[in-house]
């Protein structure tokens, strides 16, 4: 995983939730609010995406590959967690 | 993938959505309607999410095992691809 | 609400799922059943979008404007329930 | 709205981030990272809902009682726009 860059998207979406708190401390517009947040999880979808590249490009294929049939399984457990989070099932 | 468990999966969200049509017909309320309408969508949710599972124990594991660089490639690349539309990234 | 647009665009989405029933019999590639179930609910959730802006130029007009303080307060509140419906809260 | 405990809600967001940031720097699993950011999200969307309440409670009930047809009908495509974003239409 590009750690830095991961680090730095993660710190854009703090530095966006501090300016909803200026809007809500300054009385914007209820929607105009929401419309942020909105953003702010898309960000964070993003994120979560680019993460889980990097997992099944790195511990995905070395569990597969592996000859640990446990941990091949939780590893692929684990994406179906994370696909139904994702989806919210 | 246990083909007969998908199917009846499928008519049973055709059947749903029958019914929901039968609401419409018969100028249900909205607000009901529309909870009918989420819970099709989420019955179609834990679809997706079994037959993904499915997926990565079969193609997944023999694409990943396999000696074809791009055929892995494509088929990480695919489960990255159903996590965004999952999140709607 | 425009009844004959909801009920056909409920039985396209009827029609979408038979065709995804077919895929399934045919064996074909799970991403590809994955694909189009996610199109039949995007095109649910577009339905209920439908559904619920015509309960807004509706029953909500009619409620809030009305004296009636707890059927005001009761279609208010399953506004706030189909949105957390809608964002899986 | 009040004010006070938004904010509260929203400094406890970013200070799971925060959290998130660490573990990204110290090399923590990717799936638990993806699972503290699937958090965050829920988290978010928790606020939009009562943010949303919010102004159903106050914006909404003044414009749609109010005699300025234009301001009415923004508001309630406003309320169309927030649920489709939140239900990613």
């Amino acid at each position: 995983m590009d750690k830095s860059d991961t680090l730095k998207r993660l710190r854009n979406v703090e530095g966006h939730l501090r300016g909803i708190e200026r809007m809500v401390d300054e009385d914007a517009y209820c929607i105009d609010i929401i419309r942020q947040i909105s953003a702010a999880q898309a960000a964070l979808s993003r994120l979560s995406s680019r993460v889980l590249n990097d997992h099944l490009h790195s511990c995905l294929i070395t569990a597969v590959r592996g000859e640990d049939a446990a941990d091949r399984e939780r590893v692929l457990k684990e994406i179906g967690e994370v696909y139904e989070l994702a989806s919210k099932v």
